[in-house]
């Protein structure tokens, strides 16, 4: 299956690098932070920036594709073999926000290396990593001698994935026959660490909504009417005291309903991952862990369905006191969904049972935004083993899987193009998402490239596999 | 007991009415705001007009005292009878803060009269209030003949009970002495209806806290995290949720320990009260009754100690969604309390089931302000009948009984002067305090009046008997 010689791809690679970073750079200078107005402008010379370099890169066709928010940009490089599957690769060229005084060492939009490290916002999350494709291409031309890659290759990358992508889904399915694929690959995930490489496997879906109980007409005395009314927060409080039972499970009836389970497989291969529970709490900067009953920490955040407040408030809450009983409380939930739930089947069943907890003499209004599915490539899919196989080869090591907790609209490509997704990320935990002084490795950057120059041959060859049985 | 005859009381305050209105009048058109510093010169300019006014009304000394904060107004006016016992009533001068734009139908320091209605700021809370002390006591005089009132009555109107009365304890303990009296009226409280005139018995206690939790040393992702950490929002609403029993009864081990029940005889007088459940929940613009099990919503609210949400919070409240896992969530509650009940024991076991239910992983703070303590008149003590026989001769018709759900400054004189507490109020519920268009009944106003002509000789009477035995 090694239909590219490792060693040639290692020299161009390592031929090509200071370009590469010099491109990487230039993009990263270009502030393309969807969420803040002022730069919708950048936003947009980042996308027609990134189509420029993807002509230059070699993809015969690459646009700005324009939506009713920020521009996304649409590239597309068909195979010499009209037999060959077709990959999507998908990422986003908008950054979050960032500003010298969050704390940042250098300006957060002019890159600097240090040593391995290239230090941007937006140089893990996501340029450098839609960038590793670029490279990753050529590479694999250049290996291999040929002058179209060896499947078809689209690029998806869009410009609102920092805002909440809320033009996405439309996006898609306005173009779904032109981005249709076989197979979509996400760069847009992290890794284990620098030490353990891993293939992510899926991302938990995401349903959130916000409660609102209002009791009195308005704020009222609590000497006067207190201890005889029904008390809106003391109310949420309890809708809320009754959303997981003893064991930290969610006690929504039905919430588990149909979720596929984790198998034996699957656990013991999160058990080979070398998880320190103490590192893990001072990344989540917490002093304990809990959650339900019978499952460890990773598997709790990978695959397994939650319901977090992510905020809750009503009456006074300034300094000092106010002795009232509040008009009005909410609460704001947001729940992390698995494989075999459902946005809108959980909607129904959180609405059913608020209409059940609510006493008497409190109304109850529940909003639920759109909501993201969950996504999971089966560890036996065979693109998977493709995935696996080729950052095997860059890495020189076994590769493991991971889960993501978070959730992405990689699910809205799953939905609307029927097609397996696959996660490739090179990232880091320390590379800083979102957060001040965000960098990327820079040999991690590049074994990204040498997985990619790998992988379209091996998912060829996979494809091919698969349709000659 | 008749020593002063109706209607010579009646024909004096007819022949004074409408000059005792234009002086009101002229005191409520001082904005005595005191929880608005820009209004700190009117708070003194109305306690300099009171002094002056009770000096005109004939009490030999009348001055203000200063505080740490807002000065109060202190009057005396000696017995020609060294035996008499000392009487001190208690009011207040300054006001809530109004504006025209809260919904006032006229300029809220612009006081109108309407019909029977005197509308203003202040106008039952507390200026009228203490006003009819100012004609009472020459109706008494001018009634009985006297030159001096048959009681050593003492004034101490206070100018900071609208912010809390914080340097009232102070001013009272600094002035022991001076302030010394055998019995307390209270002019600050209301009656149940115009038609159904009462005496206030009791005052609940009150005790307040700001419970902070403290999970993740910063906001952290609900995705990355959710599910295996503790949430300080949800534990903070575990904690509310634990605060009562399926009986509604406040769950705090010891709450209730050393509480004075309510008697069968005073559950019986409250039970004569017209009251109109439907009615009172249009009051508390509330949609249901809610309250400890085995006792009736009047009950609720006088007689039984409460433990009150004011105000939760954590996270994001905001418009939208936040997936995070908030850093700390906080709860005020209030504990309003009940005779035997006191605001130091119930920090103590807050502070302890606290500590008992917040779980591993979540550090808590607890702080609580100074507190109030109950009052509460026996039914049966002597000085209570005299008020509730004045009261009776003025409004021509028995007098019921009630007790305030609210908390006040009058605890503090109880303890402090070691002397009982009364309360003489007749404003009635619709006077609408802190609210817009505040107003007064005039009539009830002039029965204010009436029921202090009688009640400085009955008290008298009524001290002499009890010192007779």
């Amino acid at each position: 299956m090694s239909e590219t010689p490792d060693s040639a791809v290692r020299t161009y690679i390592q031929n090509h690098r200071a370009a590469f970073l010099d491109d990487l750079a230039e993009w990263l200078r270009i502030p393309s932070v969807s969420a803040q107005p002022d730069h919708a402008g950048d936003v947009r010379r980042s996308a027609e920036w990134l189509a420029a370099q993807l002509k230059e890169t070699g993809f015969p066709t690459a646009e700005v594709l324009e939506t009713a928010g920020a521009p996304a940009v649409f590239a597309e490089w068909p195979s010499d073999d009209p037999q060959a599957p077709t990959v999507l690769v998908y990422g986003h060229h908008d950054v979050q926000p960032a500003a010298r005084e969050d704390g940042w060492h250098t300006d957060p939009f002019e890159p600097v290396v240090q040593g391995n490290r290239l230090h941007a916002r937006g140089a893990a999350d996501d340029k450098g990593q839609v960038f590793f494709h670029t490279l990753g291409v050529r590479a694999h031309l250049a290996a291999t001698g040929r002058t179209a890659p060896a499947v078809h290759l689209k690029l998806l990358v869009e410009g609102e994935e920092e805002s909440g992508s809320p033009h996405f889904r439309q996006l898609i399915e306005a173009h779904k026959e032109r981005i249709a694929a076989d197979a979509v690959i996400v760069s847009d995930t992290g890794m284990w660490s620098e030490d353990t490489p891993t293939v992510c496997t899926g991302m938990r879906g995401l349903a959130e909504c916000e409660i609102e109980l209002h009791g009195p007409d308005q704020d009222i005395h609590s000497g006067s009417f207190g201890g005889a009314v029904p008390n809106p927060a003391t109310e949420v409080a309890r809708l809320v005291a009754a959303l997981h039972d003893e064991h930290a499970r969610v006690a929504i009836p039905g919430f588990y309903e149909g979720i596929v389970e984790l198998t034996d497989a699957e656990r013991a291969l999160f058990a080979e991952l070398p998880f320190d529970e103490e590192r893990w709490l001072r990344t989540a900067k917490s002093h304990g862990a809990h959650g339900e009953a019978g499952y460890t920490t990773l598997e709790r955040i990978w695959a397994r369905p939650t319901a977090e407040v992510n905020g809750i408030g009503g009456g006074y809450q300034g300094a000092g006191s106010k002795t009232i009983i509040p008009s009005s409380a909410l609460v704001k939930l947001s729940f992390r969904l698995v494989a075999g739930q459902d946005p809108d089947r959980l909607e129904e069943a959180v609405r059913a049972w608020v209409a059940d907890t609510v006493p008497a003499g409190i109304r109850h209004t529940v909003t639920f935004s759109p909501g993201t599915r969950p996504c999971l490539t089966p560890l036996d899919h065979p693109a998977l083993k493709s995935v696996a196989r080729a950052m095997g080869r860059a890495f020189e090591q076994p590769i493991l899987f991971t889960r993501e907790g978070g959730s992405g609209p990689a699910a809205d490509l799953q939905d609307v193009l029927a097609a397996p997704v696959l996660f490739l990320g090179i990232s880091v935990p320390s590379d800083g998402w979102h957060a001040p002084n965000e960098k990327v490795e820079i040999d991690l950057l590049l074994k990204g490239v040498e997985t990619t120059a790998y992988l379209w041959g091996d998912l060829a060859q996979t494809w091919r596999d698969a349709h000659a049985h």
